[in-house]
């Protein structure tokens, strides 16, 4: 099963947002070289069917039993492509796979495997409003299945303090309708009222929706499953247009007082 | 020169960390279609020559002396492409287009103008290394040019405290090479001293060199122009492998401690 001299292979791949032109050709590559794709039966389904590609969806939970059978495929001689969106390394699927390397045969170890990058919810997102992230920033994933709320929270507090634009990822799912409303009431004494809020949902895709309000005015019901959001720092800045929603960008500079 | 009827447009695009492979397919369409490109020279160098195209090269400082170059010319009808390695958006030109947009010609913010999202530095190295970004991260400039070096130390601790992953951009250059000592000193004693610390340089071109060491003895000189530096988390954690380099993730889930 997990013979390291068989021509199995395993590679973890992003498709990004959701245009397939912004899928990488490095990707496209290796989607195309693939026997059996594992991932999330919407992620899968915007890979085109071909003779001789085997689809494996499953639902978005149970991620490690997901990982556990793309290495079990592996290790049996498939060329497995397990697919993300955006970038497979950000809160995706990257991470569960090494999980299940560590924890699993030891001859997954000497698999081939390899991690494609691809563009991430929050670059794309950014790209969209202007220029949100052009300073120190961070990112923080508000599903709290694998750890404690307490800790989110936590996370949310240091990160105002230290005026990192912060962009939420899973910020809202049916099981967990709540978080993001608790991070914007935790955010909203931290921060002027004014901080622009990007809340950009199905980014790149027919559905897309790009709503950048003051944080005073961010309400959670602006959010879906395919919604990131990004809060600016104490810098973010807006530019209206006479032609167009307004641009958001944070500024390359920060003001000598902002360190104190 | 900015009259918004004209037919000039400015795209912001990012190539991605090196290999054309990881350019997105919308961004090579906005090459091809370019009257003009404008960036640092090195990237536009990567960019292939043809009738048509003009390409303004120029060092890598004085960014915003760019951006209003290239407004400049896509008031005057050209179609302009402004080119970043990386993500646009991710202390890159991006937000500096946005800048030179709100300070300067009205009829700038009128033009078409876009960003279009690469794949960045940190999620390229990431993928090189396994999964270091699979759980919260912040990521941080450690160029002092535009900001004052103790809001660099300010964030680096609460960076810490709030135990997220630490991507830093720009650690090292001719003009300031003690940042990235500074910022190792600042963080040794705030993690774990077998904290993993990857050294990922030129990632994805020829001279890609991935080196994962221990906080402990991790040094700046590592590090170079092309080298961006991820610091892991307290959870951050090594796989062995008999054959090829150690895998290095963060796992999806922190322990309940880990809020207090």
């Amino acid at each position: 099963m997990s013979d390291a001299s068989s021509s199995g292979s395993l590679v973890v791949v992003g498709l990004g947002p959701g245009d397939p032109r912004l899928t990488t050709p490095d990707v496209t590559d290796a989607l195309a070289a693939a026997t059996d794709l594992i991932g999330y039966g919407p992620y899968i389904a915007r890979v085109p069917d071909r003779p001789g590609l085997t689809k494996h969806g499953s639902d978005n939970r149970e991620e490690i039993d997901r990982a556990r059978h793309a290495l079990t495929l592996a290790g049996a001689g498939r060329r497995v492509v397990v697919v993300s969106s955006g970038d497979p390394g950000v809160f995706a699927m990257a991470a569960a796979v090494l999980e299940a390397v560590e924890h699993g045969d030891p001859g997954w170890r000497e698999l081939d495997l390899r991690v494609l990058p691809g563009v991430t919810a929050m670059t794309a997102a950014a790209a969209r409003a202007g220029a949100p992230l052009g300073h120190d920033f961070c990112a923080i994933n508000l599903s709290d299945n694998l750890k404690p709320w307490a800790l989110v929270e936590k996370r949310l507090r240091l990160a105002a303090e230290a005026d990192f634009v912060i962009a939420l990822y899973n910020p809202v799912s049916k099981a967990r309708p709540h978080q993001l409303g608790q991070a914007l009431d935790i955010l909203r004494p931290l921060r002027p009222p004014t901080t622009p809020v990007i809340f950009a949902t199905a980014v790149s895709a027919e559905a897309e929706k790009i709503d950048t309000v003051p944080l005073a005015d961010a309400v959670a019901s602006r959010a879906d499953m395919r919604t990131l959001v990004i809060v600016g720092s104490s810098q973010t800045r807006l530019i209206t247009r006479e032609r167009g929603p307004a641009l958001v960008y944070t500024p390359r500079s920060a003001p000598a007082e902002s360190a104190s």
